[in-house]
């Protein structure tokens, strides 16, 4: 049994997704994933557009409005009958996003246990042996195993595992020798 | 340079004496630390107060209104200078907590960086080398070094060692002698 600890934005949660419905909704633009490849929709967008784009991310219903990632949660159920799964996410930034990331995870993985939910700022108080995150600087200064989530913003980063969608992580997890090679 | 993980209630934040005050304003009662010693409050008060005295806890202004523990600012400060403080709560036991707890840290001890708070349930998750805590149930899976901040609930609990006072805590991170023998 290892214990894995999973971030939410961008891995569980498809915030990216949303983040650029609402701003589409907002501007009436035809901004994609594709556009923000290499960088944040901040980086993508008018710098006269910025402020109020990243204020969607602060709106009151944002995170309770997002997708489950495909196959998150068959994968996180089927992970969590061998090993000890940790919810991990950075909710500090976005204070005001507590309540509705718990609500969120009680309702879309009602398997995993709120004493397993972990709302941090630094990553690296996080004792777990691996941390599948789509932030490479979690890496840094964690003591376990780092793999890295595939998203638009993190394609040109090099150096670790990437995993490009759930069924690899299945797949890494059920081939020992591939996740020692991690 | 050590990492310190530190609780919140009953160690930073004087929630037993908010509660208790609540409790003897909705009774009439003169309940006291020591009628509480060796249990919770719950196991001092007759049955049929129980239910109104756990609701206490989860009343809106419940954590904000806590009052900071004697000299645990002052020794806080004075630790942070030499060794790295994070803040780690069981908050996922009261979830209707989180936006208190968050900004009673940053009123209080707004040395401390948010980054460096934990909401967390399973403390086992926490990776640093000491965790000061009233409840000697979250060091049976951690790593480091538990040290138990007295409390009333946890009296007649023995094999750990344990601190009475804020002051007590600074004069043992003083002396590394008498910190290895933890």
């Amino acid at each position: 049994m290892a214990r894995i600890a999973v971030d939410m934005d961008e891995v569980m949660a498809d915030a990216l997704g949303e983040h650029i419905c609402r701003y589409n909704g907002l501007f009436g633009t035809q901004l994609s994933r594709e556009h923000v490849v290499g960088g944040t929709l901040h980086d993508a967008v008018p710098p006269e557009h910025r402020a109020a784009a990243q204020q969607l991310v602060h709106s009151h219903d944002f995170f309770a409005s997002l997708k489950v990632m495909p196959d998150a949660r068959e994968v996180l159920l089927n992970l969590s009958k061998r090993h000890e799964i940790f919810i991990t996410t950075a909710a500090m930034e976005v204070p005001e996003s507590f309540q509705a990331k718990y609500d969120w995870l009680l309702e879309h993985f009602p398997f995993i246990s709120p004493m397993n939910f972990v709302f941090c700022g630094d990553k690296s108080v996080v004792l777990a042996d691996y941390l599948i995150d789509d932030n490479a600087r979690h890496f840094a200064r964690f003591k376990g195993k780092g793999i890295l989530f595939d998203a638009p913003h993190n394609r040109h980063v090099e150096g670790f595992c990437r995993v490009h969608n759930w069924r690899e992580i299945d797949d890494l997890f059920a081939d020992m020798r591939a996740l020692c090679a991690v």
